[in-house]
């Protein structure tokens, strides 16, 4: 065993929750944000960025409230180059033990033109955003977004100013997910050398996977110097996503001998991150996935058959467990009383109020009278739809009953409460969930379009429970709802509600706060 | 524009048929096989390992018949180092305009312990066998497995002893995924530099996926001098599966300024083909995939309104055409008559028989007359659920009537027939899948498990069709049923009838074979 203590130390900064929540349709509510911050201090991470504090009222009750609960993480919050997001940014993350402000501004060519700025007007605004940001807060973050297409030349002059004007850590994006690994430690190494004060500072990578090598180009800065990795929990966030937190972890603990360098994430919580991140957005992580996904540690059951392989090394560089990947254990039994399931709730990583409590307790022993076998998974499948209801929602499902089959029409019938009023009706469809689905748009009218539907099972069986993703789009609002039952039919007419819900509150959000975010988000690498 | 026609050519080299068919669950049809080959080759791959020909006689055949249809690829089998296996390779290949065998053995310490062979043993051994497959085919290439982890020296010697027994092109596996790409270039550099004759064969590189760099593994490798890529489509392939073609193809063109290599790839047509082979395998592509992946061109709606990105480079690398990615149209309508379904078959790569066309034809209006719209997207996948049903198939079914809802039990009403007789039977199930998957149970008694159960709307819309994958678990032998259709209950149960049809079939094969299958296709990296 090598003695990691005296290697250089990596910061881990996690970005799932700003830059992974603006992929379209992985927008996530108040409370799964609170849950996943939670984990994700938990697990280690030296700063999490928990949201974009001006671009609406809900991310910055996000941020506040992140920043007031965090026990161990540094809490970073974004803002653009002027005072206005920078002091809302401020007034967000100031709750926390340490804080951090992270402002940018685009300096690539393209990005120039578009609040319009010269060379020198852009470097004046530099200086004094950064400035007043570590007026207020003695830990601010500076990115050049579009860093990899900026001219070598500028993105020195403009790196030294915001490091003369009291920039702690200086982040370089790759914003298109263009660059190259032998081009990304170029850049780092060129800043490094090039810029006055750059060994005072800590660099930053922050990579997008378009070409597949995220991770590679976020190591590969690593080894030209920088001391800090951006990156998203299953690699969520905008098109193909950002670097994948898990495989740029595992890849120093894996590869040590070249790689030396220590984070302080504890990797035994990865799969359990993995799951809650999937479950929240969402978005499903592929079989074949590096690391999370259900293929990345399976083989080829003949072989263990066959005797020939007796040393496990010869195929398994990493061992499940490294990423806490157990074997599915029988979690309870129908038995199993109150006491026990809340010892397996915490166990699993929650612990809930003892109304929460109550109700997912409920919802165990139905399960457990059904299902022969009730797996953690399925526990953690119940406690994630509990949390998605939501006492405020207007539409709840009260009754459905479907017959469908090869025979047609498919048919529903349904109680649906909206805004605490029953409701009965019935309808057909092409199929038992556009049936189902038109019994609600005859009571509810909308205009939200079904953009993805999608079913996967919680725990291997015939009789596992269903979780159901479905996402909606409006008027370009995009959200996505989620259930699980081991009712599939159920469990789509449930997340389809859940959309909805959801899709109400984002109406009700001001429309300008939208646009700042849609627009500035992405602006943010 | 770059004059790219002076530029070095890199051969890409696409093992979906052989290591991505390898995955577990991932098995395809002899006519699935034989579909992707065709699409392989007409998008110019340059050489397409088509299987493992003494793995099985399914194998023997797909390998043979793809040899006889390939009109552009080189067409390759596998073989371990003994003359039995090189002979069966090339009894496959041989019918091929231009065949290759490729004969490989692991020579990492690890590997070596297997066969339980000596340095000189297993040298002795490369020689004899690499000789014998020189003396069949002119084309021959050779891989030592576990190549990142051999010994350098030795790592020298035995790729010299192959070069000098005929080898035209050596392969260099990282077999679990390992290496980091500064250490992938530096082994093809010291090839070149050390193995006398290592300038007169084709170094190729086969990286896979596990820590996430299995693009930039191999692209480090072709900026050191190979010029072979071996990939798969999706990055397919064991635990996180292979390189992905359309990562490496499509960085090489982005960033044809630094990587100034061309490949003969028409990549219009990888959206096609990611697509097919999504569905022949059973193994989703996650929304952030690289490339292909739902969301990768998928921007937030605002922007577009704000007006403020006048140009599309500020955010985007690469055009959705380049990749074959069209707006999705309105394919036909329920007035559309047979000629032109053959013709939009046609422009989407199908050529079907008459009676194919009669049945494609018959669920086509079928379709047409419940859904509004009919998009390409439904019209492939009414061609993919025609093509999984087969003549031979033992079991069908004829009726199926489903009641499910939030007061259960569900209950299922089914008629299947076995064998050709019909039988009748109803059962009632924790979910109205469960209900009807023991239905089937109940007439056709098995022991397989269901390990995954998905399913993904194949359009947007509430009456879109639905495709479910279905993957089984019997005696350690996996496969995978799919089906489609606008009722989920109905294409469940379809998926599920073909899996276990695909099942019946692997009972009838030999252990033994699928033995070999099991631990050799591991072996080849």
């Amino acid at each position: 065993m090598t003695d990691k203590s005296t290697q250089p130390r990596v910061l881990i900064f996690d970005t799932t929750l700003r830059d992974g929540e603006q992929s379209p349709g992985a927008t996530m509510t108040h409370e799964e944000k609170l849950e996943i911050a939670g984990l994700l201090d938990d697990m280690g991470v030296d700063i999490i960025e928990a949201g974009f504090p001006i671009a609406s009222e809900g991310d910055f009750a996000a941020v506040s409230e992140i920043a007031k609960r965090a026990r161990n993480s540094t809490i970073c919050g974004l803002a653009r180059a002027n005072y206005k997001d920078i002091d809302r940014c401020w007034e967000a993350v100031k709750h926390a033990r340490s804080p951090r402000i992270h402002t940018f501004i685009g300096t690539s060519p393209l990005h120039r033109a578009i609040p319009n700025l010269d060379m020198d007007q852009m470097a004046e605004r530099i200086h004094d955003t950064v400035t007043h940001a570590r007026n207020l807060c003695d830990n601010v973050q500076w990115s050049p977004m579009d860093a990899t297409r900026t001219e070598a030349d500028y993105l020195c002059r403009v790196v030294e100013i915001a490091i003369k004007a009291g920039a702690t850590t200086i982040n370089i994006p790759d914003t298109v997910g263009y660059t190259y690994p032998f081009e990304s430690a170029k850049i780092i190494r060129m800043l490094l050398e090039r810029v006055p004060g750059a060994d005072t500072i800590t660099f930053a990578t922050h990579c997008h996977n378009d070409l597949g090598m995220a991770t590679a180009n976020a190591l590969a800065a690593v080894e030209a110097g920088a001391r800090q990795i951006e990156c998203t929990i299953n690699g969520l966030g905008e098109r193909a996503g950002n670097t994948a937190l898990e495989e740029v972890v595992m890849a120093m603990k894996v590869r040590n001998d070249i790689l030396p360098y220590r984070t302080g994430i504890d990797t035994t919580k990865i799969m359990n991150l993995s799951r809650r991140v999937s479950t929240v957005s969402g978005f499903p992580v592929q079989f074949n996935k590096a690391i999370v996904g259900k293929n990345a540690f399976l083989h080829e059951s003949g072989i263990h058959q066959d005797g020939v392989l007796k040393n496990v090394e010869t195929f398994e560089i990493m061992r499940p467990e490294d990423i806490g990947l157990t074997q599915k254990n029988i979690a309870m039994g129908k038995h199993s009383g109150r006491a026990a399931l809340r010892a397996k709730l915490k166990e699993l990583g929650y612990d809930l109020a003892d109304n929460q409590l109550n109700d997912v307790f409920v919802r165990f022993k139905a399960l457990a009278d059904r299902k022969k076998e009730v797996y953690d998974d399925d526990i953690l499948a119940l406690v994630a739809d509990e949390q998605t209801n939501d006492a405020h929602d207007i539409l709840v499902l009260k009754k459905l009953r479907v017959i469908c089959g090869t025979e047609g029409p498919q048919e529903a019938d349904m109680v649906l409460s909206i805004d605490g009023v029953d409701h009965h009706i019935d309808a057909t469809g092409d199929g038992p969930v556009d049936a189902a689905f038109n019994c609600i748009k005859m009571l509810f009218p909308h205009k939200a379009r079904l953009q993805v539907y999608q079913v996967a099972a919680v725990t291997e069986g015939t009789d596992a429970q269903a979780t159901v993703s479905v996402r909606l789009e409006e008027d370009g609002r995009i959200v996505t709802g989620q259930s699980a039952d081991t009712d599939t039919i159920v469990a789509s007419v449930k997340a389809y509600v859940n959309a909805l819900n959801r899709l109400i509150v984002r109406r009700q959000k001001s429309a300008p706060g939208d646009d700042v975010k849609q627009v500035n988000y992405r602006d943010a690498g």
